[in-house]
């Protein structure tokens, strides 16, 4: 094992100099300061023998963006912890170069963290973001109209595809391995949406904690699926919804907005309108219902996520 | 395995309810804010066979809040990431009330967290602190008198005494299981400190930071030992002056000041003088070289830590 000292020379090519006990951050005056923090530990949030070092780094990196995102934030400054085996020193590198990159990409600066020894690989991420107006999961009303960003179901594809060694499928591996935080998006719907989320536990999951924290119900009357889903889904004989329904990791934004500023919206970005809320409940305009628990029958049969 | 939402309802009356993606936070205006992450895992960090999960939760706390306390910051928000083998929900609800026990004796808030599935225990901790004005390591001038908060060495002893399985030492012993983060002290020194640094790595190291980083040296006249440390070392031969000098995690404050100030800083705290800030190096006043990897000898032959 590497002494503490040379892990982080090592890693100082890629984190800034830790010169200090704590590190100094700025919060634009007039923007509320927010703060999120998420863990990935192998075996359980992802597998090295399905995707690189380098993609791990990314894909935590991006949903841990996607939580300031989902308030409508933008992401400024990141902390990580790595807990690395003995001897992991050039996975923890790749890993690491892996987290700049997607950071990079969002002019988020690594101003801190923490390297450990631990016999089981984990990264814990935490951003710091600001938000000149922060939206929440409470604040759909009934009448508001149900967005998301994009299909969805691409990520669950994706797995399953890299799982199943398929070749095809490249668009949904992608949207797996290199998913991107919705932060553009977020800024523009921080003007809009009543409520915002993002899609990180499976649309219903996801849905029903608006909902709940909301006090109202949805309908949804278009479910729009991903087209590597799809076709995915009809080539192995699963049903496509179920993907779009209780996928996750797609890190859409899912979002409530008032029906009159619909328009001014779809000037400023692409969304698709899914559903709309009314006072309680969760279905299909067809009357069916959806439930919760599809979701552990999906993730048990379909992926056997960790 | 409990599924997310059963551990998160029964991690809730430890921890807010976590209601959106990402947290609000509040920064005095005026003031700087600060962060700092750590983590701490089983097997490295601690060892549950000789302190409770309560304990493991309080002392990780207290060195996470203590890089606040060095910064001369005030902690007000926490972030708490636990990583959970299965069926370690009543050990995890433990761990957790520990770090609520002594966020709380230092009013610090915790915001928001993640709780996921991990074969290794550990907890990554993210503390959101503010300061009037911040001290760093860099900032030692030549002349500076050079101080620590109380005598050192009694973490290491008390961790030494738990694995001897000793009865006595109780002082030292309550020293590794409760050190205090030294919130108030490092308050006040952030009106007089040149520089400083909390000392976690033990005395020679956390110095040699603070000497490397102010391009200084320094002399150290008076080597207070704490007197659990003193009495474990001679009744087992070893040499007192090396659980000071190498032992860690007394969470005490190393600063520097201006001769100047030191009898105004006296009517305000109590404190201990141990040396002088030179132009280079590190020796006793007797002109005995202090060296640097007298640590990796002191942890190997007297401590095995992880």
């Amino acid at each position: 094992m590497s002494t503490e000292s040379e892990i982080i020379n090592r890693l100082r090519i890629l984190f800034p100099r830790i010169g200090d006990d704590a590190e100094e951050f700025n919060i634009t005056p007039g923007f509320t300061p927010i703060v999120s923090i998420d863990s990935f530990v192998q075996g359980v949030h992802f597998d090295l023998s399905l995707i690189s070092p380098h993609d791990v780094g990314y894909r935590s990196c991006a949903a841990t963006l996607s939580d300031i995102a989902a308030m409508g934030g933008n992401p400024c400054s990141l902390l990580c912890a790595l807990g690395m085996p003995e001897g992991s020193m050039t996975l923890a590198e790749s890993l690491a170069r892996g987290i700049r990159s997607l950071a990079d990409d969002f002019d988020t600066a690594i101003i801190g963290g923490d390297t450990v020894k631990s016999s089981t690989l984990f990264v814990s991420l935490c951003v710091i973001g600001e938000g000149k107006k922060i939206v929440r999961r409470k604040g759909a009303r009934v009448g508001d109209v149900l967005c998301v960003t994009a299909p969805l179901g691409g990520s669950a594809a994706g797995l399953k595809a890299l799982k199943n060694g398929l070749n095809t499928f490249k668009e949904a591996k992608e949207k797996y391995i290199h998913p991107k935080p919705r932060i553009g998006e977020g800024l523009i719907l921080s003007e809009y949406a009543t409520s915002m989320i993002d899609v990180s536990d499976g649309l219903v999951i996801d849905l029903h904690h608006v909902l709940e924290e909301s006090g109202v119900g949805a309908v949804i009357h278009n479910l729009p699926i991903e087209r590597d889903a799809r076709e995915l889904a009809m080539s192995t004989g699963e049903r496509p919804d179920e993907f779009a329904l209780y996928g996750g990791e797609d890190f859409e934004l899912l979002f409530t907005l008032s029906r009159e500023n619909l328009e001014e919206l779809r000037k400023k970005m692409n969304f698709l309108e899914i559903g709309e809320i009314v006072k309680e409940g969760l279905r299909f305009n067809d009357g069916r219902e959806i439930r919760l628990d599809g979701y552990d029958h999906f993730k048990k049969d379909t992926l056997s996520h960790g």
